[in-house]
């Protein structure tokens, strides 16, 4: 049996610490909950009140009526173990903390510590604490108090959209659900979001993992301060390969400021993160440097897009944006290569006289005034062009009726090709037109974003044929070597190199970071990790 | 008197070709001009109708009633020339020509030819052909058939926001409406924006010039495939250096895929890439890649973000996004410094206890829940944080209220410290927010462009220094020379090497380029520039 399926997948949730306040987090909680259409028993806990936002309420854990798979607990951190302890007498198989320990007591004593150790002993599979909580949309759970929740519900359950869905599992809350509005605003359909937070037992890998086991996300979102157990990424890494499953990973810390931000303890990190990079890069997980980065990309993993090959078909509205476009392409590493005479003949019957039938196609914005029927006869042929891997359709979208009154074709295009259709709006695009595009399986990308995707996924595909041609075996042992650490546990930079040394991934060179100066506060998130 | 006057702020407007059917280029540009607020007279001329739009119509220019300063020419371009005519003899001074004339013309025949040719012999100032028009917002003069415009109307006269201005001036018509509509959707204000088409006459530097000297504009971002006259280049660059007028420049035509969308004529343009890349560079231009890049940096600008250092302050709520930043301003050449042990005590005092005083600042998600005030106390000390040269703030502004509450306070911080209040909101934030930002003066930005922005700032602030410090000779002669092409033409790569030499412009290495296989057809915009 799944071992994660109580958390994630349970069939009755107490709330332990509900509220009737739902401008607070333990009332938020219960609100979400219920919004979210959950559709198994919910029993708030709360010795305070009979009735919590309308529904019978139980003083104490142990009063439960029957036994629950998951309890999510949203109390003070010093009654968290006490509660724990009720849970495991009542037998709850799950919990989710939301609640943060106090900070700077030393190792073993803090809430995470104690959390630990409960886990292992009782054998209860635990989020948190301090997590943000989950989603899972398909299955209409929603155990969070997010206020970006409230704003931007995830998709009702049977209401996700057919384009590829992608999930997000962060050890950052605030991150998580950061990604998760822009991931929304861009269309894509989130399937799952996963806060770790202080990752007490349940750890970002292992929920990567279920994910991956799942089945039912084409990508999934990371955002790593730290792998609590290096030694799993490898073989996690190598089953989202085999499940198509693409890993987008944004890992802080390669700066000094951005490892003082992730960790009081700093000095040995620099060496560990140039590690990351190359195990990242190695393991075929695509990093991505900036937010900007993560919302270019994921797009396009999202509408399945799997690129052959670098070299990009323009077609224009605007001779002045397709140059552009052309220029940022190949400043990429893409090509945009002339075409052959045949094609373009093909498309001269197409391209008003005074247009281009050269690669980047100048269509001329006369193209547009014909209710679309050139449009449409273009985007068809583009889909033929030879000796291209990917067409880039550049139009304006400030008048969403170029697209809404082509959408029956559109899609058809879309459901009888192999390529997506990738539009780039030059001027701001009508919200109209871009859920066009998202209902027919279409993209609409800043032309730098575009650039980058394709050349990301191109690699991500050679990774994948590289693999193909040369299997990894599944499950090698660890080499046995002297020095070898446990390969269940947090690491040092040295012990990280020895590890992935033994891995046989290549390491490149490493800079020793000094100790940096002036007084180390320890931070309540995660201090302690890399102890 | 400015020779651009008659042409930029006339006194008087005709519409030649006027339309009743406002869904045609013809009626808009009628349509548009009256909607915004143009305060002299406007006589539509066409031969067809008593009124147009509720205006009396003239049939003729030869019969209008009185000598205007500006046509507005929108006939077929078979019709343009005798317009003209009709318009010198009737004591017109300015015209702008947004007819197309036939492509394929050998030079000489052709419409830009022919205007060329007019122009001189007549002294009219003459825009386009080809172009897509121009407004003025503080004038009140909206002298354009832009679809753009229609949904984004300029600013009403007087109704500019007091945040910078920045003007467009483009060769492609559909860029510059595009940059303006994505500008406008960053909270920038436009001043002017002018499409300058085939260039007959007018030409961009010649526009950018005079907008420097008209004065109100911060910044002008210019969209060029070619500068017609690039001998003007260095002198407009350093008027607008002296005036404190940042140029943000695209230019197209680095890549062999961007050239053939340029221009018809290709062999020799990679050379001339090259060396307009090092003339901008030399002269304190901002190139810009990408649109993305283009509106990363503009609304820096219009804000008057003028860093002196590299050095960043960042306070966030979440340690995550924090943790981010700082990796992504230290890989783009930025610094993250930790603060001296005095700052950390006395932001010690704000911060909560499970924060972190060091930099990135983590002031925790808690501190927005107190209606504002630790956050504004926050903002405040950041305002005078020592050894460093701008703050980022990081707060989710998904709750619009979270600025809405303490606009006022944000106002007075701004109008009394030195620095523009930089935020930026790890989730998608709320219109209202960004509202309440662009009225107190502040920016919101993604975290690679804020990080992108201020390098390309403190560069250009260094420029300005080195300028200071070793002031050019304002009108310095080319220095006579055997081989010296005349500066006051277009020029190919071999001529441009040479006049960039008499500049004392240090010029990189060249790359030939063979010319490009397949068939060439010329293209309308641009066949001919370069001849």
């Amino acid at each position: 049996m799944n071992p994660l399926a109580p958390l994630f997948s349970p069939r009755s949730i107490a709330v332990v610490g509900a509220s009737n306040d739902t401008r607070r987090i333990r009332g938020r909680l219960l609100k979400l909950l219920v919004e979210g259409g959950f559709d198994g028993p919910v029993y708030p806990v709360n010795p305070s009140h009979a009735h919590i936002q309308g529904l019978p309420a139980f003083a104490l854990v142990l009063e439960l009526p029957q036994p629950v798979d998951l309890a999510l607990i949203a109390v003070s951190a010093d009654q968290v173990m006490g509660v724990l302890a009720q849970c495991a007498e009542r037998r709850v198989r799950a919990a989710a903390i939301y609640s943060a320990g106090a900070n700077g007591l030393p190792p073993g004593q803090r809430l995470q510590d104690q959390v630990a150790e409960f886990a292992r002993r009782t054998g209860m599979r635990i989020l948190g604490p301090n997590c943000e909580g989950f989603f899972d949309a398909k299955g209409g759970l929603t155990a969070t108090f997010s206020p970006t929740i409230e704003r931007i519900p995830p998709h009702p359950r049977g209401a996700l959209p057919l384009r590829g869905r992608v999930s997000i599992v962060s050890q950052s809350g605030a991150m998580a659900f950061a990604l998760y509005s822009r991931a929304r605003a861009e269309h894509i359909p989130v399937r799952h979001l996963v806060s770790t937070g202080n990752e007490a037992d349940v750890e970002l890998l292992e929920v990567v993992d279920h994910l991956v086991a799942e089945g039912d996300s084409r990508a999934i979102l990371l955002f790593v301060e730290g792998f609590h157990h290096p030694g799993r990424f490898a073989a996690v890494a190598a089953r989202a390969a085999d499940a198509g499953v693409v890993l987008l990973v944004a890992k802080v810390g390669r700066s000094g400021a951005g490892q003082r931000a992730a960790i009081s303890h700093t000095a040995h990190l620099t060496g560990a993160d140039t590690a990351y990079d190359a195990v990242l890069r190695e393991r075929g997980a695509i990093r991505v440097d900036t937010p900007e980065d993560m919302l270019a990309v994921a797009p396009v993993v999202s509408a399945g897009l799997a690129p052959a090959g670098r070299r990009v078909a323009i077609v224009t509205t605007s001779g002045g944006a397709g140059g552009w476009a052309a220029d940022i392409c190949e400043q990429a590493g893409l090509e945009v290569p002339p075409f052959d005479d045949a094609f373009r003949q093909s498309l001269a019957a197409a391209v008003p006289d005074h247009g281009a039938t050269n690669n980047p196609v100048d269509v001329t914005a006369s193209v547009v005034e014909d209710g679309g029927a050139t449009l449409l006869e273009i985007l068809r042929l583009l889909g033929r062009s030879p000796g291209t891997d990917i067409g880039l359709v550049i139009v304006s979208l400030v008048v969403a009726e170029r697209l809404t009154r082509i959408e029956a074709e559109l899609a058809a295009i879309h459901a009888g090709g192999g390529r997506p259709l990738v539009f780039h709006s030059p001027g701001l695009a009508d919200p109209l037109a871009l859920e066009v595009l998202a209902r027919v399986g279409g993209l609409h990308l800043g032309l730098a974003a575009f650039a980058r995707a394709v050349a990301a996924l191109e690699d991500h595909q050679r990774f994948l044929e590289r693999r193909r041609q040369a299997p990894p075996a599944r499950s090698r042992p660890v080499r046995p070597a002297a020095a070898l650490p446990a390969a269940d546990g947090p690491l040092d930079a040295q012990a990280a190199r020895v590890l992935l040394a033994a891995w046989e991934v290549a390491l490149p060179g490493e800079a020793l970071a000094a100790a940096l100066p002036g007084p180390q506060r320890p931070r309540r998130r995660w201090a302690g990790r890399w102890h």
